[in-house]
């Protein structure tokens, strides 16, 4: 059978804008600001937002900790530069470190997820100068599995990619022009030097949205799963690291009363 | 008709006690996180926490600002001293000052925000070190009209008093022994200099909470509304303040694909 998630780039690409370019206005707004950090999930969602919007209605921030390498912020310039949108860049550093001098023994996980935190705090300040929506890019696969840092990366009005796993953005990626360089390299949220999605995660994007369009989208049982080659130690791990991230999927829990 | 939004004290107290431990324990836990302001919302919060988890398990943390007054930061430690739970101060001044060094004509609506979303940074910091639940203070009037920080103050794992208008956290703020002091003061958000909520919303809170009480639960018509005594103008703008705010109560917007 075959497994791999795949998309119909132009119809997807055509639904995309026009999800944008709705949202945008029922907002009653005509700009997008989004955070550019050199990956093809934020290049792609800058992409569709300018052919939603038109290049003088988007702006791309990036913001950059000591940790981000160079060429993230190069290929974060290359999307602005062909893309001919504004762009600014906000360090994070200096007040990233100012909280972590009271607490110097803070591990990576602590320092990452303040980070991605200021980074949705910096966005959304800046959303208010300019009087633009905050589009956000992440996508399905990141939020099944909760690699995502809660009320930070995650936090936005309006997630183009959340429908696509992420061999779907990279296909959509290729169809809408974003820069091969950038589709191509190997995916790291960079927040701490040597992070690499797969790496973190313990398994490839590419195994494991094969195995969530199996089990989500085509609804196989486990033993169907299986027969199409899917170790039964990996599909119980991905379960229980969805089940575990659930909470990240929805509102803060308000009690019901009588 | 009696439009007051009232609550049973007793089974309130005991319900919204049932659902923080049964949260905290299903999320793996044994220990709750609060951010204390001196207010009367994250007080009665650290209360009902203590009944729930036991005072060993209750972190209170207070995240001052400069502008944030003397006698509030005195009323968190009243709260914790009362109820003889762990306190931590973590002044944010520094690191929102150091941000806005380089946009020195941002306004207070700028500042409160970032504020408001530092305070929520630091407390998901703390509650991974303290393996810690966050639980947040928002109330159902904050919620509904939106007078809140996006992924700031609204944002937390469980919000125990999400389904109580702020007459209602009153009452049972009484109920619980909050001291009274806390309860009498005039609510603030204190992100500037005599800010005040209801100087802010521009109406009292015992007023709106009539309303949205009528509105909502007892389902009155705008024509039954205006013969309980609210004028026209309020009830709209009112009803324009919850549609507007909308956004602020469901996470990001995904599009649904084919």
């Amino acid at each position: 059978m075959n497994l791999e998630p795949t998309i119909k780039p132009r119809e997807t690409r055509a639904r995309l804008v026009q999800f944008i370019e709705h949202e945008v206005a029922r907002a009653g707004l005509e700009k997008a600001v989004v955070g550019l950090s050199g990956g093809v999930d934020s290049s792609l969602t800058a992409y569709l937002a300018v052919e939603a919007l038109g290049l003088q209605h988007v702006w791309g921030i990036g913001m950059p900790y000591n940790t981000s390498s160079r060429s993230s912020i190069e290929d974060a310039r290359l999307v602005t530069s062909s893309l001919n949108i504004h762009f600014d860049t906000i360090e994070i550093t200096p007040q990233i470190d100012l909280y972590f001098e009271r607490f110097p023994e803070a591990d990576r996980v602590r320092r990452g997820n303040k980070m991605a935190r200021e980074r949705m705090s910096i966005l959304y300040d800046q959303s208010y100068v300019l009087e633009a929506l905050v589009v956000g890019s992440s996508n399905r696969t990141e939020g099944l599995l909760g690699y995502t840092t809660l009320w930070g990366d995650m936090a936005c009005a309006i997630a183009p990619l959340g429908a696509l796993f992420k061999t779907q953005v990279r296909q959509l990626a290729r169809e809408v022009g974003v820069p091969e360089r950038i589709i191509a390299k190997t995916p790291s949220a960079e927040l701490w030097p040597g992070q690499t999605d797969e790496g973190e995660l313990g398994f490839a994007y590419a195994d494991v949205d094969r195995l969530l369009y199996g089990m989500l989208d085509l609804g196989l049982s486990d033993e169907q799963l299986v027969e199409e080659g899917f170790s039964p130690d990996f599909i119980s791990r991905v379960r229980e690291i969805m089940r575990a991230n659930e909470f990240k999927r929805r509102m803060p829990l308000v009690p019901e009363l009588d």
